[in-house]
């Protein structure tokens, strides 16, 4: 059976790693593993985060730098409506680097997995060129949902408010300072565990965490249940920063928040009759229907996925 | 508390993050973190390997690098007494890396997990500039065996015979290909995990892997335990290949593979009436007794720890 992913290169190459080893792998490609131990159904995710490709030294603090890769890894748990039990952290650093570097960034792992009520498990020490955090995090899993599950008529629900990480490197990038709560959506993301819980115990049918965008992330839930999504954008719960970055840029703010990463925000499908809650920030952006296509449309007219928008 | 562990940078680096993170954080600096989960105990671990520090990829094959990388992260689980459940991997390399880079070494790392029954539940891939793996392992460990516990008067055992990885390591830096033998010890460590269950079954009351040499890790034991170690490296059960590695640089064999690396055997406190076993290939080395230091001699004649002996 073909691996129900969207496409791009690490697609691929997870594909091919996964044909290679069969069903053994059967686990790769999915943000979590679930196994039963002992009554227990326990959650498995492992998140590599690479200075100069998924962080920079000169736009975080070491701190910053370890609960951003920790909140990163403890997302999958909460697509998988888990609660945490701990964290395991392989650091490698250069060699040259202070001691206070690595307390620093461990201050970060464990304030993060402390947010969530776990513990630090376990780590690794290394020397490398790069510094390197790649995290495991460990999670209890009752009911067992997945990016599976959804049916034709459910709604698509996001927690949350999307775009700030993006308008902070969009900032940065543009050699500006971004505003502080835009720095604070990418430094410091609030893993969504609870509010995980929450909509597996309302009804969710397939959930999964916006880590590449909602433009990317959409395909992957409907490829998952075999499904089409139809995504109406002017839905979409926008960051106040995501607003103010795109109009300096000439962008349409709900295209700018839909094609940008590492909201770390949820995506759930819920049944049709569901009509939201006044417990979680939840915004109903789309709904799935029968085939296999992700169509965006922006005030009812069709948008194409991917890149800018840069008509006012 | 302070930390039961003996010198060096690492460590003092690891001292100081359990300094900084206080209590929640008492997992690290153990090989193993052992949490009661269903009515399991589930052990956790997590080891970096980076290319130009733990590996080259002018002496190893891909699969081999896969396979390395994770039979000495399972090397941990074996001295818990673990089964092994499965393996996590974040795999960096290089952009330009082909995909059947990926593939190769993922197939290596799956053969070492499937070699003690366990399977690859997740993994990430990134790019970064070196490659690198971070495995992390999990495993299943009934009756809750640590580096603690041994008692004044229990033999110190080891399994299998060392200095055959340290051999390779000495021939490859001399700019010679090491003895296939000697290669194979360093490119296909196998993880003791049926020795590590045995030796718990039979009375074990403390046990670790040999990552870091004979000479530094009985440092590791002895402190864990609060007890002092006399081991006569006479009693060192040999690699050949150690045996004739040794004879080309001048070096007494014993000496040479007592501070060799990455053999992954284990090290065990045995009660002091056992007696060995046919079962397994294990030899008595040492006594735990009351103090603190570790004591190596060799024909009776007292040793000192570190670098190189040469005298013929």
């Amino acid at each position: 059976m073909p691996l129900p992913l969207a496409g791009g290169p690490e697609f691929d190459r997870i594909r091919a790693i996964v044909d290679a080893l069969g069903p053994r792998a059967s686990a790769l490609g999915s943000d979590v593993a679930l196994v039963p131990i002992g009554g227990d159904r326990l959650a498995f995710s492992t998140d590599v985060s690479v200075e100069g490709v998924h962080f920079r030294r000169d736009w975080l603090s070491f701190e910053e730098i370890g609960w951003r890769s920790t909140a990163s890894a403890l997302s999958d748990l909460a697509a998988a409506a888990a609660e945490c039990v701990g964290v395991l952290v392989a650091l490698t650093a250069n060699r040259r680097e202070p001691e206070e570097t690595f307390v620093s960034v461990m201050r970060g792992v464990d304030a993060a997995v402390e947010s969530v009520g776990g513990l630090v498990l376990g780590g690794d020490l290394s020397r490398g060129e790069a510094m390197s955090l790649a995290v495991t995090v460990v999670g209890r899993s009752a009911p067992g949902i997945s990016r599976r599950g959804a049916r034709a008529g459910d709604g698509l629900w996001v927690t949350g408010a999307l775009g700030g990480a993006r308008a902070a490197l969009a900032a940065w990038n543009a050699g500006r300072a971004p505003d502080a709560a835009a720095r604070e959506r990418f430094a410091r993301p609030v893993p969504r565990l609870p509010a995980g819980r929450w909509l597996a115990d309302h009804g969710a049918t397939a959930m999964m965490d916006l880590s590449d965008g909602l433009g990317a992330d959409a395909g992957h839930l409907a490829a998952a249940s075999g499904l089409a999504l139809r995504i109406e954008l002017a839905q979409l719960p926008l960051h106040d920063s995501a607003r103010a970055e795109a109009a300096l840029s000439g962008q349409r703010p709900a295209l700018f928040a839909a094609w940008g990463g590492e909201d770390y925000e949820l995506l759930a499908a819920m049944p049709a009759e569901f009509a939201g809650t006044s417990e979680l920030s939840l915004t109903r952006i789309g709904s799935f229907t029968e085939g296999t296509d992700v169509t965006f449309t922006l005030d009812g007219r069709p948008v194409t996925p991917g890149g800018y928008d840069h008509f006012a």
